[in-house]
């Protein structure tokens, strides 16, 4: 294959609060994929709030291109378990064209679903929403849930896994469209938006007899009002504190109320998606099960041109997606 | 058998921030036992932390007497179980005899360790840090242990199974007198008062390599500061959270490094020690093993008469104490 030209993103400068146009540079490389190498031309690109931590804590290098999850077509192969036109995931986004030597690719085998779908509810999102949920929460049939951002691509998973196991569920988010969203397409049973309304008051109205499990996306206020909250032997699984993502040191607001653990025995947990790989084949099957049903919706707001990646971030960690932020890096 | 009198402690005003000794008043009742009633002299009375909330939040009512683990002896019985002159703990402290008929005593039968064991290395404190720190905690041989309140009665038992299982063992007090016990008497491997320390800073110090499980006694500013040093995998079994007891809703001061629980994947949980009644016989195998092998110590701050309960527990909760906190109510 003959030379390839492809513009990807570097990361140039670690921003201190919200990243800036400016941290971000767009590049353009010459590449010369070998004979034996594999060249994916990405067409979708995930955007992820833990790519903020990500810019500060090192596991972005400087001066490089950054990563994350994307999904793209083989355009060239020698190997038979990735011929070419063949759709593949990995996380070399950032960038238009991927070269690997295969051990880095994971197939997609689209069941009528559309590509992007495996850039969230059918991959790490929905696989972070259900293992977080099911397994670290342990969320039992009829339980009260509280999902915090909820409308975010995480939450609208969780929430939906909530209703489907017939719990009640409140969820806290920044707008009120996104609460319309949550109440009238979603169908959970109580939304507000914590940027106008007191997160305990409307805690203890929408959960009124307190939380069997709060699905943790935020942390600072969130988590204060909530594990004040917590009933006997509650569960907190923590996804994510994309309230801190943005402070020196990912440090919260105070959170006050953790002795409320104590005699509730509640237990409060991180995890990570990969804790999860071995449950991957009944997440899809069930994933595909409540899609077909009608039961598991999604929303995507999709950016156009690798260009677009840095405002993609930025706009995610200011909360103007509903649903799953994608950038789209060509046509499918 | 005749009437007695029998002083005790009612609670007269729920208190807001530390408790004062108004709170509190003695008062000389009149009992007269029936034929079927087993009588129970008390002999020593424990004084606990986690009193302090049960003054708020309505576990301990208004204008009654106070409850808390007590040792005594049986002076009349027709129950054969608990034939005169046998040891009993129960929960029906604060007062100097108590009436039962059977159903909240059990027995103990001291192997020649002191009667005042049976109130906490061998009884409700020292099961707690046993279950908290090898069951909640799961602590394995070789691990780096942060304990906080680490001179107090629970803290101190800590340490020690810290040491029997080989690991790193730092602990946190609040005078240079604790510092000196928790290295001299209890062997840890290092120990500061964090009245004039920076927790952080001591900390990697004494555990550089990060904590694997912190044994969390305390709450708010020492949370925040291990919290924030916890290893991959890292738990931390909630005991107690002294800090917040005297304030309103039980807050603690703010933690705003939880954040750091997501990547590292660590489990916080809260625990009561009626959860470990499953593994109470090994657990006094384990810790008579101990204390024959030297290897479990134990120190008692013990005051005298039943008028000096209410001054025992504010002097705890301002941690003059160096371990167990005791009132004696009559010679055994």
């Amino acid at each position: 294959m003959s030379n390839l030209t492809s513009r990807e993103i570097h990361l140039v400068a670690r921003p201190d609060g919200l990243p800036a146009a400016a941290d971000f540079k767009l590049v353009e490389q010459q590449l010369a994929p070998a004979k034996d190498d594999i060249v994916v031309r990405n067409l979708y690109m995930s955007v992820d709030p833990a790519m903020r931590p990500a810019l500060s804590n090192g596991q972005m290098k400087l001066d490089a291109v950054m990563t994350g999850g994307a999904v793209g077509v083989v355009t060239q192969s020698a190997n038979t378990d990735y011929a070419e036109g063949s759709y593949v995931i990995h996380r070399s986004g950032f960038r238009e064209y991927h070269i690997s030597d295969g051990s880095d690719l994971r197939l997609i085998e689209p069941r009528g679903e559309p590509l992007t779908t495996h850039l969230h509810v059918l991959g790490g999102t929905g696989l972070t929403a259900y293992g977080g949920l099911l397994v670290t929460g342990a969320l039992q049939e009829g339980e009260n849930l509280f999902v915090s951002a909820a409308a975010g691509a995480v939450g609208s998973v969780v929430c939906q896994i909530g209703k489907i196991k017939n719990c009640r569920v409140a969820g806290s988010c920044g707008s009120q469209e996104k609460v319309d969203h949550l109440l009238n397409d979603l169908g959970i049973d109580y939304a507000f938006n914590y940027k106008t309304q007191s997160i305990a008051k409307e805690l203890h109205i929408g959960l009124p007899d307190g939380i069997d499990v709060y699905f943790e996306n935020v942390g600072g206020a969130h988590l204060d009002a909530a594990c004040g909250q917590m009933r006997p032997l509650g569960r907190i699984p923590v996804c994510g504190m994309i309230s801190a993502y943005n402070n020196k040191g990912a440090r919260s607001e105070g959170v006050t109320t953790l002795s409320n653990m104590i005699y509730n025995r509640v237990t409060m947990r991180g995890f990570v998606v990969y804790e999860f790989e071995n449950i991957r084949e009944q997440f899809l099957y069930d994933m595909r099960t409540w899609m077909a049903e009608g039961r598991m919706k999604y929303s995507e707001t999709i950016k156009s041109g690798i260009e677009a990646a840095p405002e993609a971030l930025i706009g995610l960690l200011q909360g103007e997606n509903t649903g799953k932020m994608l950038v789209q890096l060509a046509d499918a």
